[in-house]
């Protein structure tokens, strides 16, 4: 058991090296030589998880797609903006997220890989759908055309946001596009229930240490 | 005077080579040699315009920032989008469009070259501030935030919608992106004599057909 859980330890090391090499070189530039430099581990130990670039990114990208932490609400629209705010609030902090952004607009590792693009489209559309059948959205939205593009606005508000030189925080800016989208798309007494200030990814958090703890 | 006019179109065709190797390879994995197999042109042709890959890069990203073709416009605001719809009509037919934002999202590209979104950040920004002061916008609406947010959600939406396996129209794409956040900004007599249909760029051209015509 403890050496499982070594392995799954050693496993999510270099993982999360891989992350930050291709974050910061892009796919291509990135080596094995400066993955094992930052992971800090040995060659062999490597190899044990991942016989080459391509399996690490793999693995970067398979971490990619997660509601972790989204507690389920009473409206389904707090749902997809929590997914949406929460992963705002963890990129910056996750390079295994931004590695997966990077991966995706990056050509070579696109042809390679694919994107994950698709799972985010269909979580985001299968949420708007039930909000939609529960009389959230107005009648004219479309859930999967929807679901396409806040997923394509969040990716790159995020790219433009982390290319400033002094970047706001990204929840700050993702909340911004709430605001902008949503009284377009959703009824007006569900509208002024939902939370979509920059500081929900907190109260999140709170909620599951409240949850977890009773 | 020809020998000029020559020049120019060698270093046009150079530039269009390079964005293309640019947009199917990514910057790193593009090559000199590849640029100039697909230009058809010697060398020393290259050399006498480009003494490098990064110039090429330069040059291609300096194309990038473009109102071309968009007339003035009674609304300010028709003026904004009829740049990001000519812009997402032109996109897919121009690789020299699509290259720029490929290096902008290149790591190693953007860190030689930065990128040209504050450059379409500030020119909409200058036009939502001119919309706002002839009363166009909303009280609440911040024009440099909002021009902050459509860039991002532009990009982001043009990388995902070319991405996938049966792309819409990009600029189908755009006009819904519009729908969704002009009724939130925009005054409402002045939303409903908007265009945003995705087929407003053919619409410009043939005005700009009959403006030069005249």
């Amino acid at each position: 058991m403890a050496r499982q859980q070594r392995a799954i330890r050693t496993r999510r090391i270099f993982l999360e090296a891989a992350a930050e090499v291709f974050d910061e070189h892009g796919y291509d530039a990135a080596t094995i030589a400066a993955i094992l430099e930052r992971a800090g581990l040995t060659r062999g130990a490597l190899y044990f998880h991942f016989t080459s670039k391509e399996e690490l990114a793999r693995g970067v990208l398979e971490e990619a797609v997660t509601s972790d932490g989204v507690l389920p609400q009473t409206l389904k629209l707090q749902e997809w903006v929590d997914i949406a705010l929460m992963l705002a609030y963890r990129l910056p902090r996750e390079p295994m997220l931004s590695a997966s952004i990077r991966l995706s607009v990056d050509p070579r590792a696109r042809s390679l890989f694919g994107t994950r693009w698709p799972d985010w489209i269909s979580l985001g559309a299968t949420l708007l759908v039930e909000a939609k059948e529960r009389g959230e959205l107005l009648p004219h939205v479309d859930p999967i055309a929807t679901s396409r593009l806040l997923v394509g606005a969040w990716t790159g508000v995020q790219l433009v946001t982390e290319s400033m030189a002094e970047p706001p925080e990204l929840v700050t800016e993702i909340s911004a596009l709430f605001e902008l989208i949503l009284p377009t798309a959703v009824v007006p007494g569900v509208l002024a229930r939902l939370d979509t200030s920059p500081h929900r990814p907190e109260r999140i958090m709170e909620e599951n240490r409240v949850a977890t703890a009773s």
